[in-house]
């Protein structure tokens, strides 16, 4: 079934303590999508481009069954660049530079032919931009999923509490779910903002793995132990993209179905770390992911006799 | 079967952001022994306190099924004290006192009535004692379990490295394997601590759960999310306790059944959080852990279709 993937498509240029890359493909819709296509289409990306992104790039998407009515080119300027440098505990980076460029005047449109999507994902952009694009689709969608970051609880937070109230599963990390809820501990952070409208919380808390709640339940998820995290960007959205591709590809958007839906994305997520940027999970197969679910199928499993 | 268990038997002091206690029961033996005293009988119980260490705390622990006779009494002399203060993120913690006292002088003998233990776990004390105990020992245990520290590695490296070939599991933290080993990368340090002597590590990453490592296979156990860490101290100890406390009630020290135990040992370390000191390990009962055994199973089961 359809799924409408709102994000950036940009360039990064990253440093980790493992290698560093120039320019590279990069944004949270760019690996929603790549991750997402490996389980369902198709795929309708809202975004917007500089005239230099590659068109190969547009076309790779493209073969895979992602939909581009819904991204803007704009000559004349350039895309979105990100570059950030990560510490030897990779769940902590320092922003470099942040050069919006044509994300200055993103002002999402969502094309008629993307209409009868059956799930969202709101990748992490500004609030409103959410917002504009739940708005402007005439049949709500059976699931809308949302990223966010901190940078919008600070600059944004009255624009957040409004997608917050129509999203039924919000994604953010460990120090996210702290600063929105205020609230040290997670299980107290999950209750207050389960509070402010979803229905389901993911907690990304990176190497060391994925929190699922609902009001009633709790479900973890590690991440796959592996030898060298090359670079960990792009890993939430990859994860994300697996996770609502998974609901997608089954129809099923139960809890148990959700849990399945995040070691799909935990899965997708530990190939997306092992190259720069979104390589590994072109080169990927169907096979690779089977393999993959299976390790954490072995990481996880215990017998219990009572 | 018998555990020996080799530890200290202490007062903390302890500052969490949740509360503060004055002197309260600690050290690595006593919660060691707690844990596993609610899963198997005899442990037998190898340490040294002081005049001020409370009879009530002894009969306590004897009424417990744990033998007292390699516990050392010190007449005019005080017990071993700690004190430390938990930052909010309670993985990490300052020690604010040090009062070695009777540990000064501990110079641990294995009784007689110990000679025949199967399972010997070697708490955190100078690795000159682990290996004396080991030396003690007419007939090698079935297991050997051995906890360390950073402090170890850094004033006693020597010690440490010939009692690593002589045990089974060695069990230290995140931050320890990669001081031990000299790589960021815990599936890099599994494999070199591997290779210096243990057939089986188990990396302790406090509310990130643990894993287990051996040559060939990885498992991991998530922590309990919990709503308050009241008091992270003695978690380790707790673990361990409840660790090897599963394996010598089973008899069963495959890396299957090592699973388990750490399932045990996670289970009776969420106790252990929840009040200062010990408390808590000597209130619940066994409906207790089987029902958070329970929250175990469905905080990480999860039903993969291919």
């Amino acid at each position: 079934m359809a799924i409408i993937i709102l994000g950036t498509m940009a360039f990064d240029a990253i440093e980790t303590p493992f290698g560093k890359t120039e320019k590279v493909i990069g944004g949270s819709a760019t690996y929603a999508a790549y991750a997402a296509s490996h389980l369902t289409h198709p795929l309708q990306q809202i975004s917007i481009v500089g005239e230099d992104f590659p068109i190969q790039e547009l076309t790779d998407l493209k073969n895979r069954g992602v939909q581009l009515d819904g991204v803007e080119i704009v000559n004349g300027k350039k895309s979105f660049f990100w570059s950030g440098k990560y510490h030897l505990d990779m769940n902590a980076r320092d922003t470099l530079v942040t050069d919006l460029n044509v994300l200055a005047d993103f002002n999402p449109k969502v094309p008629d032919s993307y209409q009868d999507a059956d799930y969202l994902m709101l990748g992490n952009v500004m609030p409103s931009l959410q917002l504009s694009v739940i708005h402007q689709l005439k049949k709500r969608p059976k699931l809308v999923v949302m990223d966010t970051m901190n940078y919008w609880m600070e600059t944004a937070m009255d624009d957040l509490k409004k997608v917050l109230k129509k999203v039924d599963v919000l994604m953010i990390n460990d120090s996210e779910a702290r600063q929105l809820s205020g609230d040290y501990s997670l299980v107290k952070s999950a209750k207050s903002i389960l509070e402010m409208g979803p229905s389901y919380l993911v907690i990304k808390k990176g190497e060391h793995g994925a929190l699922l709640f609902d009001k009633d339940s709790v479900f973890f998820a590690p991440a796959l132990p592996l030898e060298d995290v090359f670079d960990p960007t792009g890993a939430g959205d990859t994860f994300a993209g697996g996770f609502i591709g998974h609901l997608a590809q089954t129809g099923d958007i139960s809890f148990e179905s959700m849990k399945t839906a995040i070691i799909y994305g935990s899965a997708l997520a530990s190939f997306c770390v092992e190259k720069f940027g979104p390589l590994m999970l072109k080169e990927i197969d169907n096979r690779d992911i089977q393999n993959r679910l299976d390790k954490f199928v072995q990481l996880v499993n215990f017998d219990l006799k009572f």
